[in-house]
């Protein structure tokens, strides 16, 4: 066990690893109908195709970009002022807030006046903010509204894929399948209000955090992923979470939960959410029961309600809220091989079997809607009764939550709350269509937010693996996010190393599922990258890709000297063996011609087999 | 780039790392119908489930084992005598067959000659064995005979999962959903013989390689995977091939293919294939251009026939032959963005280009097939086609060179040769299916072998996962054996390391394929460690798992203490958040009462939230 070293607020510094920009990247902002929309976007910068290959300049590629201002060399970073906010004056201008004079819940007020804790804390210069009284500031209200918000409009520049000056080729895509997906040719802001008040996506943006980029989460979409972090009774401190959190976002991470059950859970998620530019979740249940420390039958709505106003006056932007685990659905999971291994299922079980009652959560719902749109904070409905095993995939218990979670859409709907519905887990293959099919109908389509699933439970050490193939496959039917899975789930916390390899795993399955989807723009990615490949621009290949470190360092492992990286053959096969460069002799023949490429070489075949053999037949060039 | 050590035949020795059993592992055999047919399987010792879960003993399980010999601590291994011929009597007896004076093939003569060579050689003192004249010695030939050999009644044995004295729970499975393939519930050596007489199925059995442990490659058998090893110009010895392969083979690699094209071709071949209880591929076209220096335009049938009889005289299992490359294809893949990345692929067409004809590999056929059935080496007929990006997935070309696949199959089985048929390759998750039913239908059910697919390019540095997610769904959808691919694809061979990160995302693909298809037995594993994890068994749930080390590894980051792996909670939670133990609470309560679970809990809920409390409602025990 790694002792955490004290965190001292002093000395917080930014983790160096996080703020260089990737290699030839730049950060580029796309400004919006106003000034302050300015969007952000990772510019690739390409080589020129090389003569060999007919000589012709690459455009840079924009890529979606969610590292924040921590990879624009030309922002001011600090951690200890946090990122700069810049929703405040979108959330003013509507003038449905108001500024409280300090926390509201009991907990905020206690932790802001206690001295022993002066140390550690974010100095937050500014008092958290809330609608005003009767006012319901939640996103979806103003989409229901016919108001286009100026998130709206930011998430719809961002949400697309921009090919100007890129010639044919990567435009190329492959018609997706969808399953009912409405992907539209060109994602406009009246498009996202329309997903948003529809209840098909959520834009999670709690008024008190300013500092987060709006983004958005619906099957229409492109598919987004999670990263969870936070520290455990056992391990870690609050600097370390913030390094995850940096990160985490480097890699791609859409959105972070915090899921923090050890020391400072309040204070480590202030320092996380003044510097997350991306929305950040939490389970409440979980800071709850430390508050009646670990006793879950102690656990009441009162202390529940205030840790939500709690979280959400600190910005919290979703919450995971366990209320469909209802009384009845428990004895549903005594047959089961792992019962309920949800940490916010057992403890809402535990609660609903020691009071033989629904839990609070269930009979405070409508309460709860009252708390989340006076800030907007999200609903991320936590499926607890989830299967925690190939074995339990899909059973009565599971399904009948999720059914109960589609009733609480509806109750949270007539609030103009924001839904998302959390789900599996652990399902073989074959089942997985029946869980995005049915929360469709149930949910009505609210967006779904699974974790995974694992595909077999074989293979503890690898569960980024075994989960990355039904994330993939449940995106592609459907899926709006991805909770990744690192390679110590079931077996321990996530380092850093592993926050990365969770991420990638589920950036891959998150992409794939745009490219079988046929997202408009996806597959630009892939052919700029393929299209480096056969080109042999090796540093090109290593930058368009989703981790240009790993793939460099690979490469140089066999082959390191620099001047290999300009080499017209791969390692795999030493120069005697290349097989890239044949079509191009082709290819460049049927150029010649100026003719129908195939015409041309049916009819040139024979030329050309003269021309090989005259040539010596090298289809490489020796570098 | 490493340095190559010089390899020497006299210091060969085995890789220490390859021999060690597994953890709490110990090999057990299955004798059948005769005393030499003893068939190998990995028995797992399982702990007690702790009295707080239940007090019960939880028999080994046998899992299916590729590893050879070398994890039998009883059997004397020295890489430099190779392994013992267990299926020459076998191969004898059939009385088919006679052994040579020495190799037939020029090649094979003048290295024998080569004093040269000798500090390289591996000492081989028996002759090749070849077929009388005018026999067929295939499998193939035997199953339609109506002939059950020992290795098809071996094969029924080792496909079979094992079951003995478990409980009802192992036995447990989900339906499957088999889109077409016949799983039957037992598999007996007459259901082999049938699926091999069909072509459904392949035994890759060279008589030359006597020391191979009969497995099967068919989708209504285990899904299998290939590991691919083998050196470059620019890299790696003899010695580190054999102890990659000694590596793959302790992961889980149900075939390896030596794909060495760079110094001592032939001798690495010889030290791998006696080495190797699993079968081996090559492609042959691969060692046939080295001998003409590289110039593909210059090889011939006579170059490419001497190197077929030289390499199964030295007992290859498969050969890829890429004789689907024909000529008005290659038009077809001028407009691809990555043309043709089959290296075989791209030496055909290089030839046929030169040549203006059909290649060699295609108008000799019926005469490689003579070759092939008078050793019994399967074919592995190449797609020198396949796309080499998403871009270029399902085209065209592809489907052209498939459809010739399957009239080559016609020929192969006329013969009574043993066919399976390589796929693709990259191709995003919608379209993986057409590759498998159009395979199906083009190839009339032989087995399909793919290498992924990649489901995106836009992750080098990963393709083992990009992949991993493609070959679990062809494996689905009928695939038979999966082609791994590294961490290092499209940036360098892959090292030790490499090796088993493929190695287990693969493994990882082809039992979730099992699972999703609901192959017999299949979950039994997934329920043993799911039980075991449950039970918080973590010694055991290390070991049911496909990689105990990084298991146990990863675990001790987090929580090292010995004591820890006793802990009845999760480091990922720490002991106040434990999800695991509330149903075991639940269902203690129903046993007790002896009545039906779901009734009992029901009915005595109320009785069980009194004594919750009473108890302190403590769900765990503190370790």
């Amino acid at each position: 066990m790694n002792a955490p070293k004290e965190f001292l607020a002093a000395e917080a510094a930014v983790d160096s690893a996080a703020v260089q920009p990737l290699p030839r990247s730049r950060k580029v902002y796309v400004t919006g109908s106003r000034e302050d929309i300015r969007v952000p976007f990772r510019e690739i910068s390409q080589s020129d195709t090389p003569s060999s290959f007919g000589a012709e300049t690459n455009a840079p590629l924009l890529v979606y970009d969610t590292s924040g201002i921590y990879t624009d060399p030309s922002a001011r970073i600090d951690i200890r002022s946090g990122l700069p906010a810049i929703r405040s004056r979108w959330i003013e201008e509507r003038g449905d807030t108001e500024t409280l004079g300090g926390p509201t819940s009991n907990y905020g007020r206690e932790r802001l006046a206690d001295p022993a804790l002066a140390a550690f804390k974010f100095d937050l210069k500014r008092t958290p903010r809330k609608a005003k009284a009767g006012l319901n500031v939640t996103q979806m209200h103003y989409a229901r509204r016919g108001i286009i918000t100026p998130e709206m409009e930011y998430i719809a520049i961002r949400e697309t894929q921009r090919l100007e000056g890129h010639g044919e080729l990567l435009h190329r895509q492959h018609p997706g399948e969808s399953f009912g997906a409405r992907l539209p040719k060109a994602i406009t802001p009246e498009f996202v209000r329309d997903e948003v008040a529809s209840g098909r996506a959520i834009i999670p943006a709690n008024i008190n955090h300013p500092e987060s980029e709006p983004m958005i989460i619906g099957r229409n979409f492109l598919v987004k992923i999670n990263a969870n972090i936070g520290n455990s009774a056992v391990s870690s401190s609050i600097g370390e979470e913030v390094e995850k959190m940096t990160w985490s976002i480097r890699w791609g991470g859409d959105t972070v939960m915090d899921l923090s059950t050890g020391k400072h859970i309040h204070e480590t998620r202030e320092w996380i959410i003044r510097n997350s530019p991306v929305p950040i979740g939490t389970v409440p249940i979980y800071q709850a029961l430390e508050k009646v420390d670990g006793r879950a039958e102690e656990l009441t709505w009162e202390i529940f309600r205030d840790t939500l106003i709690e979280q959400a006056e600190q910005g919290v932007d979703y919450f995971t809220i366990h209320a469909g685990v209802r009384l009845p659905f428990i004895p549903m999971t005594a047959k089961r091989l792992t019962g309920i291994v949800s940490r916010g299922g057992s403890i809402m079980a535990k609660w609903c079997l020691a009071h033989h009652k629904e839990s609070f959560l269930y009979t405070h719902f409508e309460d709860i809607c009252e708390i989340m749109k006076a800030y907007d904070v999200s609903f991320s409905l936590g499926d607890g009764l989830r299967p925690g095993s190939i074995h339990d995939a899909n059973d009565e218990a599971q399904f009948a939550e999720l059914k109960t979670l589609g009733e609480l859409t509806d109750i949270a709907w007539k609030h103009d709350c924001q839904v998302m519905i959390e789900g599996p887990g652990h399902v073989p293959m074959h089942l997985i269509r029946e869980n995005m099919e049915l929360q469709l109908k149930y949910c009505k389509e609210a967006p779904f937010y699974t974790l995974g699933p694992l595909t077999t439970d074989i293979a503890p050490g690898y569960d980024h693996i075994t989960s990355a193939i039904g994330a993939a496959m449940i995106g592609w039917y459907g899926t709006a996010m991805l909770c990744y899975v690192t390679p110590k789930e079931h077996l321990g916390l996530p380092d850093k190393k592993d926050v990365k390899d969770g991420i990638i795993a589920y950036k891959i399955a998150a992409h794939a599922a745009d490219l079988a989807k046929g997202h408009p723009g996806a597959q630009a990615r892939d052919n700029a990258l393929s299209k480096a490949r056969f080109e042999f621009r090796w540093e090109d290949q290593f930058n368009l890709g989703l981790d240009p470190d790993t793939a460099k360092d690979f490469h140089d492992e066999t082959l390191p000297q620099q001047g290999a990286k300009l080499a017209h053959f791969c390692s795999m096969c030493g120069p005697h063996f290349c097989s890239m460069k044949i079509t191009q002799d082709v290819r460049d023949y049927a150029r010649n011609q100026g003719v129908d490429e195939q015409a041309a070489l049916v009819k040139g075949m024979e030329e050309k087999a003269v021309e090989f053999v005259t040539k010596g037949s090298e289809i490489y060039s020796k570098a």
